[in-house]
């Protein structure tokens, strides 16, 4: 029986049991790395798909770049390496012997990509160069949970090398909107997004924009970032164009990257009492038939309604659960915990009826429906109502959740009771930053321009105002 | 200008231009890593989509396991650690201290695997259980060879469970049918396939399984490998399940994989004086239209017909070559070395008469044909002719290059001179093999069991016929 803890008393229990019972992934021998199991792997394969469209929508190109970086390239950008040496994993033999130069295990590869790019780029025929790599990471991570913050993840990077500050900028925030898009059509999952604040950045970038998801607890997830990484990779790696007036420049980069970190922000943005609840557009099944009977000849007849619903139902991800010594009520149980978006019971009274029930994850409902009303045309339009649907639950939620104040009491008080966003007047300082989120837990997660008020907690002018969360 | 090596005097220097030319890949700062291109990779991203629905027909399941292999794990079953142990690459050091425990980066997945399948399997109802994984590989080389030995390379890797000896053979014998249909049909590679010898089997394995294939060098090159693992690695990881009747029993496993090495069996099969030549269904451009033109206003008009030509090929995989500052002929020589199967010439002249030139990279082929008689259907029958003649073509040389003899004089002739497959009786002693090895650097690529001859190398009576080749 599935067996999950109050979403609303313990959350992060809730997120344990929900991966454990709807068989997203299995701990392994390696401490902090999980298995990514098939259940788990098929909706990583379907945000794969959707997002590598976007992404050569965007002009960009896949290749593969090694997983070992040796020291001596990874040492060269000092920000970088300071930023990312405490968290790599070190190669120090190999073939048997002890390596004259230690490999370091990629923890990104903006150090191994842009010394490659110093031989491809030559002129200014040459850019923009648009490189996306999918691939493993590795970052030594003490505290683990599974998909938000694991030792080995996957991911996709992009690395593009432009001429310009500006065709550097546009880049940032063409990926910016394409992440926002995705997080919005394709994992109905709202998102806001800005500029992180300077101590945030990416470790040797300009700057770093990014989105950030709510999870039901009132904690955000940052699900994507994009950087701005300026010329200092191109200096770092003496990366150098000739422009049109034969002058030698040096051309601007950015770097942007999403992980399975987002299966992780599925669960936490849509996850309900009963589990998972997928958005049809990423779930492995999007339409489950249960079949009901006692008798062998009411089995007969019910399987083969299903097995013509199934039949009429072409381009839709259908699963017949005709499964033997399971119960209905067990199968329901289970197919609402993996957020099937739509379920299809079909009973001998149905036949009879020339009906079934149709029952929609996102919300419940429970409708009896004429069998010879069920097509791919209107199971296409209940999808993309479950889609549109939970997308406005977690928007409506999102709404309700970002607030702002100008009184550090008030604040205080929201981020220990309500929690979610709060945006409040910043001084631009990382030390105030700093001592708030060690007195309240809330970091900066991204900051706005606009401003002429005063930070209430240092009574200084402001720079900005500031959206401060408890994070993940 | 593109400039290679003559494939009959310098094959080796023929085969490195090619992908250089081709820009498939190109060197990395990490000795023996290479780095795939973005056309190099769209290859591979081809052979995927069209490798992984073979592989789910099958019943498979694609997951994701960790990169990294405890020391103790990787340890348990003898002879695999003792196959795998000396090509490891071995992390010692993470997150800046020394590992109270060292991991191996995954040379294969087989133990980190089974050990979670002792998990994961527990009654009768568990099997089969059908597990892939497309992922990263690392085994430390010495001498590499862009696509065909590099140190790391990407795979897929399959690992199943079964309740029974002869379940088992049948898995690995489907899969060994997969992939001889998947080079057949979607790469146009002919391959041979059959048993290794006991000594060239995987570490750990009751039997390997086979593809190989031959390179226009009269070398051989094994494709894809299955391996019915036997019971050992259950023993191994205590993997055991209750059978219908209650009794503990060890499942049988079979692993297989096939890896980026096809990209560089592609070349070495298809490959030809002018380079690369790539079977339409895994081309990433399958047809090119070079517009040819000298004032702006032939270059408009040109421009325009190779757009519309272009709407009218939907579905097939086009690019438009408008580059400025490239002759036609720089454009024809490139497109040729990239082996884009199908090339459309339009020129003022042709715009007059209403004609494109259809070019056939397989034969050189040239055909004036009416631009109207140009469209997606004609396009596709075209492909299909391409895509059947590299088959041929590579059929009828591998059919005239695999001789049978029972004279260890004419064999050595055979092999020092025409080279490709030779069977010869076999007596079965991996002493034999090792000798003739040594004497003319041809192995043991498969044995056949039909036999009653004698082996003319040890005068022994026969065990098997054996098919030899010098290999890559």
């Amino acid at each position: 029986m599935v067996r999950i803890a109050d979403q609303k008393k313990d959350f992060p229990q809730w997120y344990l049991d929900v991966i454990e019972q709807a068989d997203l992934s299995d701990y392994s021998s390696v401490k902090g790395c999980i298995i990514f199991k098939p259940y788990g792997y098929a909706i990583w394969e379907a945000i794969q798909r959707d997002l590598d469209d976007r992404i050569k929508k965007l002009g960009v190109q896949n290749a593969y770049f090694p997983l070992f970086i040796p020291e001596s390239i990874i040492a060269k950008e000092k920000d970088h390496i300071e930023g990312f040496a405490p968290e790599c994993a070190v190669v120090t033999h190999g073939g048997g012997k002890e390596l004259s130069e230690k490999l370091y295990i990629r923890p990104t590869s903006e150090t191994i990509i842009y010394s490659t790019f110093a031989k491809w780029i030559h002129s200014h025929r040459d850019l923009p160069l648009k490189i996306n790599q999918w691939a493993n990471i590795v970052r030594w991570e003490m505290r683990t949970r599974p998909f938000l913050r694991t030792m080995e993840f996957l991911w996709q990077e992009g690395h593009t090398a432009h001429s310009s500050k500006e065709d550097a900028d546009n880049m940032a925030e063409s990926v910016l909107k394409m992440y926002s898009d995705f997080d919005k059509e394709t994992l109905a999952i709202p998102v806001l997004t800005g500029k992180k604040p300077e101590h945030e950045k990416f470790a040797g970038a300009l700057y770093t924009l990014c989105t950030e998801a709510l999870a039901k607890d009132g904690k955000v997830i940052q699900a994507g970032t994009s950087h701005n990484l300026g010329q200092g990779f191109s200096e770092a790696y003496e990366v150098s164009y000739l422009d049109k007036d034969e002058k030698r420049q040096m051309p601007w980069m950015t770097s942007w990257g999403v992980s399975t970190r987002l299966i992780g922000t599925l669960i936490v943005v849509h996850g309900d009492e009963k589990g998972l609840r997928l958005p049809p557009r990423i779930a492995p099944i999007q339409v489950v038939i249960v079949p009901i009977f006692k008798t062998d000849e009411e089995r007969k007849k019910v399987l083969e309604i299903a097995n013509s619903l199934n039949d009429s139902l072409e381009g839709i991800r259908v699963n017949i659960d005709d499964r033997e010594g399971k119960s209905p009520g067990y199968k329901f149980n289970e197919w609402e915990v993996k957020g099937v978006p739509v379920r299809i019971e079909i009973g001998p009274k149905d036949l009879e009826n020339k009906q079934a029930i149709i029952v929609r994850r996102d919300n419940g409902e429970k409708d009896a429906v004429p069998l010879d009303s069920i097509n791919t045309d209107s199971m296409s339009a209940l999808l993309d109502l479950i889609q549109k649907s939970l997308f406005e639950q977690a928007e409506s939620f999102l709404q309700s959740n970002t607030r702002t104040t100008k009184s550090y009491e008030e604040f205080k008080k929201i981020i220990d009771n309500e929690g979610g966003f709060v945006w409040m007047p910043w001084d631009g300082e990382s030390v105030t930053a700093e001592k708030i989120q060690s007195e309240t837990k809330a970091s900066i997660r991204l900051i706005d321009d606009s401003s002429g008020e005063t930070d209430p907690y240092s009574e200084k002018p402001a720079k900005h105002m500031a959206l401060y969360a408890k994070a993940y």
